[in-house]
């Protein structure tokens, strides 16, 4: 067996860093400084111009490679059924953002006018989003609550309230608009990375429940103000139960009728996906039925159900932004601004995986900018798109944004000419179809014991995003998410497993000494790996691990040191004085070592620095030191620190490690730092980490190079040869 | 030269991580869970409790060891240079807080007495602290501005301003307090860690910004009200200069020359510290006679300066906190407890290195707790220490709490009989000493360029806490700056200098291609090392720079193959059904292959999965392919990723790095990862990360065992041998 094994011999001198250096020349590379960088991303030629507008204008880059005849029917069947669920979507949301319906059709319409011609995703059905509309309803109905006078803003004189609102509405996604604009322009669009999945996923449901909270008063048929701020959604909670005896029985059996057929006929449309060439468009059919049911007996008449109600027909003027409410909601649109761009963003990237095409982050938060900025002028509110609908739209068939006009356009149709049909229709109906749809983003609940089992950190974060998200509301837990994801990523670096190291006999590898039976570790030398980077946090946590694991403080060892010295001079002075320095009841042999640690007179005569002097008497003769005096024995020779994982260090780090290095050092002990990256040791070097007492010498490139040369030095640098092949390594 | 150089020679069997593990058991180590961890620290014997009960009560400890003869006297004399120093300071900084100059004296006394039996550091002076009697005062102004109603509290009812005042500095007190013995008692301690030096030298600047900014007011003699929130800089700025023209010229000459006369001799008492056994007080000198010349003069009543006026002798009775204080103060009383213990937790632990004694974070958060809420009972504020009263009781000798008592002991005595003595002091004066001792705090400018030189990002925290908490406010901006500090940690980590590998020719060493000259790059073989952990912010971009590095996208080829080998499935259909499969237009070589490749009829005949399928077609003979079908070539043979520095991953990274792999290996790339984190090993099997395609046997434990092993691989297995001893390694 041994034979067939392949071999792994290697045969080299001995490196430190230095003679490494010495051996093989660096090439030397300009680096790129930040100036350099800049400068490049100004430069301006004809071909980086006309990318530019190419790039600004994508929808000339697809339609160049449109194929009417292969995508042209998808296209208008997907925008066919896409928009039909759309506009379901649209009135639906339009209610979470405390709004009449009809700007729920708004929305389905103005943004994706805009977004045809700047977006890069082909795919992704832009409109209305149940979390971002819930957002906007947060600032609506704090701005203008539904009891209670509205806030003290100029331009709300002679509105009625729901002008109020839509001006509300309009004006915060407006700004939301400018935010992602500015994002966009900033080139700033990676700052999404930050929402990774794991807290995508917490908020979400975070919002799931705030959704299902929120239509509940619809699917009861009761009239509930909105709350908001921090623990919004138990009061919330607390109002409807306390009314709970006045549910309108008409809303609660249609709603769980509804709930209940849609819920079975989605499962079957998922169970026959490969039979059915277009999903059912059940929530279509129920409100239709809805409608007609509701027109036929009178609901409204006859059992006090609270319907969609006057549908103005056609659109609007354009409205402009008021800056009060600008002041009043720009902490709030912020997190719309940034929720809206993740969610649409996370989307198009699955699709353009799927599709092989590239999609832009500044690009699409250009897009997303100029499409609120162009809806929100023409009252429609914050936009972005709805996993759902976007599913739909691609798996119907859907090549490209063509279908997404498509859809923008039967919602222009109904908004402008069947609107009145939607008249009739039960808000319950709407609040039914929104919480069945909420079975995925509930379902969410299913990855806490995924996390916890795989990675407890991620499970923090999870839980963290949605009990902040749930009980501070979505903007603020969003922060809150996002400060414990960070933290978790410090905490990670911050507390690694520090191990100390030894030889696996035979061998050039070194493994935790705890985890080996017959592993090799010579007397005096200590391996300590730093699995992690360095810096402000946990430097100290490193120096007390180090400290743990040489089983001693050389700061102690050090100052008893000093001590004993300064003892020792002052009985050498005093009998110096007396006269007789060879006659004394101290043990001879001692003032033999001082003197042979050319401990003179001169050194004596110094008032305050011992340092010189204290290097010069050999400590492990401690034993021979007055019997007053006693200094800790340490039998570390040579130190040797595993930097292969430091990946950074900062300036705390620099400082602590430096201090660290030098109480070693000044006991004597030899400190080694092996498998140092090399733009660590760059930066060291540029830092003046260097001086009399860190030397550059200390440095080697691989552990065993350390220990062979700690080992050479040890036996005297006499049987070199020996120890390199002696069978212990 | 050559022959005197040390070898390093290494003969040992080639490892995986697999082959590695069959020769050397690991010792099954059981891992303490978080549960065990937890009992250990609930475990409860004698010993345990005897030592906890003399870590609560650290003076027991101290006092065992007090040395009377050589420490009292010390104690003593640096007591009563301090408590001149505590009582100057404790008026000066009791303006600070917008409260009545008495209430410092009572800071100067009361928390002391608790301090002395509860806290571990024998050093520091315990008393008021500018920054934060500047955060209580920005509550107290708040609550009851200078100009306007109170806010609406009950208990304010029937009190009078100073009253209210002094109410709302205690309750904020109180709850600091609080919240620090809350933070002791779970042991919390080590978040003061988050604090680095650059974010305290930060945020300290800011403060002394603040501090010079509130003392204005007082040095010109003028009448501004405190101003609140973001920006309250600006605006008090304004108001200072909008009414400049009314400056006190008594006020502003007095504590000009009281500036100059300070900063001097303070110069000199540091010129001339080895030389005078106490430095000269100052200040107090200075204070006794601009006490005399006021009252000489009677500047109140001729230049209308403002004095500090009737002192109650000796103390009111204790005060309760008050609930209503309590909820609007929560949200500034935590960062006044986080800023209160860090500043006295720092300079304790500067001077516990000093004289070689150890403190206990924990423990000093439950004496500061318990101090400040036994001071708040007494109308004391917010107490920590102050850095240059601490210097003094050190450097004056002190050498135990003794000390801090005797200075408490003389703010008593000025409290109980002297007050009167202070009533003719103008406040000029004490904003006059407030703004010459801030000469320290405004230094620390030039930390700026020292970290701009030294490390950005540190130097980007300190700009980012020191805008921050100038402009916002000092509790907000401790939060930025703590914000952009996490930041920093997680942008080093997420931007880090990816690079690709090769060998150092005749070594097992592996560096940076482009750093030098002559390196061995095997064809096919690629080494990408991955600089830094691997977690949700940086996964894309690690896998955007491997796919930069190999220069194809495995995904865009695994596709190319999919659809050419349809088409190819297609043509053989169309042919099989003209029945003249070997008759063909195509060229016959690329049957055989396809033939040799095992893509037989049954095969071609499932329907969609064409994994398999695609996996036997040999690649390389891509220009055998019929002439309308191109894929792109594949160089890449082998792929290794080293993993020396990533030291966690997290469930995006675990994902994200699994879909890369498999790219990869389903176009026939071996990929191996060298040099793994044993513990990240473990986590990767107890995370189910292996299955059929992601194979243990792809784990390494050096470089050059990979390489090795992928050399012998490429040659066929013949020349194993011959390739271990081949010069080129």
């Amino acid at each position: 067996m041994v034979t067939l094994r392949k071999q792994y011999a290697v045969a080299r001198p001995l490196y430190s860093e230095d003679s490494f250096a010495e051996d093989h020349e660096k090439v030397s590379r300009q680096r790129k400084t930040i100036m350099d960088h800049f400068a490049e991303y100004l430069t301006c030629d004809s071909k980086r111009a006309k990318n530019a507008v190419l790039s600004l204008l994508p929808v000339i880059g697809w339609m160049r490679i449109y194929r009417v005849r292969q995508w042209l029917l998808g296209d208008v069947v997907s925008g066919i059924s896409t928009g039909m669920v759309a506009i379901m979507q649209g009135l639906a949301f339009s209610l979470m953002a405390s709004l009449p319906p009809i700007y729920g059709l708004y929305t389905a319409f103005f943004p994706m006018l805009t977004y045809f011609f700047l977006g890069t995703s082909r795919h992704i059905s832009v409109g209305s989003f149940p979390v971002l509309s819930l957002m906007v309803g947060a600032v609506v109905t704090r701005l203008v609550p539904e009891i209670g006078p509205s806030a003290n803003i100029t331009s709300f004189e002679g509105l009625t309230k729901d002008q109020q609102r839509v001006l509300v509405a309009s004006s915060v996604t407006f700004l939301m608009g400018i935010f992602q604009l500015a994002m966009g322009v900033m080139q700033v669009g990676f700052i999404v990375v930050y929402l990774s999945d794991t807290l995508v996923s917490g908020f979400t449901t975070s919002a799931a429940i705030h959704i299902l909270v929120s239509q509940l008063k619809f699917v009861l048929g009761l009239t509930v103000p909105g709350i908001n701020g921090p623990l919004s959604i138990i009061y919330t909670l607390e109002k409807i139960f306390v009314q709970i005896t006045s549910t309108n029985i008409c809303d609660l059996v249609m709603s769980i009728l509804i709930m209940a057929m849609v819920f079975i006929v989605k499962e079957l449309n998922d169970k026959y996906k490969a039979k059915l060439p277009v999903p059912i468009p059940i929530e279509f059919l129920m409100t239709v039925i809805a409608c007609g049911v509701s027109y036929g007996f009178n609901f409204k008449e006859r059992f006090d159900v609270a319907i969609v109600g006057t549908m103005v027909s056609g659109y609007e003027s354009p409205i402009a932004p008021d800056m009060e409410i600008f002041q009043e909601s720009a902490l709030e649109a912020f997190p719309i601004a940034i929720v809206g761009f993740a969610v649409a963003f996370s989307v198009a990237k699955v699709y353009s995986i799927k599709h092989d095409y590239t999609i832009d982050g500044n690009q699409e938060l250009i897009a997303f900018g100029v499409s609120n900025i162009f809806g929100a002028s023409f009252r429609s509110f914050a936009a972005s798109t709805a996993l759902s609908r976007t599913a739909l739209q691609e798996s119907s068939g859907g090549k490209s944004q063509i279908a997404g006009l498509i859809s923008a356009i039967m919602a222009m149709i109904v908004t402008v000419s069947l609107g009145f049909l939607l008249e009739p229709l039960p808000k319950s109906v709407l609040g039914a179809l929104v919480i069945v749809n909420l079975k995925g983003m509930l379902m969410q609940f299913r990855d806490i014991p995924y996390l916890w089992k795989k990675d407890k950190p991620d499970c923090v974060v999870w839980v963290g995003t949605c009990l902040g998200a749930t009980l501070l509301g979505l903007d603020l837990g969003l922060a809150v998410g996002l400060g414990v994801e960070l933290l978790t990523v410090v905490l990670r670096t911050q507390f690694p497993r520090c191990s100390v190291l030894a030889n696996i006999p035979g061998t050039d590898l070194y493994r935790d000494r705890k985890d080996y039976q017959h592993m090799f570790e010579p007397n005096g030398v200590k391996i300590f790996r730093i699995p992690s980077p360095i810096f402000f946090a946990n430097i100290d946590f490193f120096r007390d691990k180090l400290l743990e694991a040489v089983g001693f403080n050389p700061l102690r060892v050090l100052k008893k040191r000093d001590k004993a010295l300064k003892k020792v001079k002052k009985l050498l002075t005093e009998q110096r004085k007396k006269g007789d320095v060879t006659e004394t009841g101290l043990d001879g042999s001692f003032y033999q070592t001082a003197e042979e640690s050319h401990v003179n007179m001169k050194v004596l005569d110094l008032p305050t620095d011992l340092k010189d002097f204290s290097l010069r008497i050999d400590w492990k003769l401690n034993a021979e030191l007055p019997a007053d005096i006693s200094v800790p024995r340490v039998d570390l020779h040579s130190l040797i620190l595993d930097f292969s994982a430091v990946s950074f260090l900062d300036i705390s780090a620099l400082k602590g490690l430096k201090t660290a290095l030098k109480e070693f050092i000044r006991i004597d002990v030899d400190v080694y730092i092996v498998s140092c990256d090399a733009y660590i040791l760059e930066k060291l070097h540029s830092c003046l980490f260097f001086d009399d007492e860190i030397l550059t010498s200390m440095f080697f490139p691989t552990l065993h190079d350390a220990m062979l040369h700690v080992l050479a030095k040890d036996t005297g640098d006499r049987s070199t040869g020996c120890v390199l092949s002696d069978t212990k390594l």
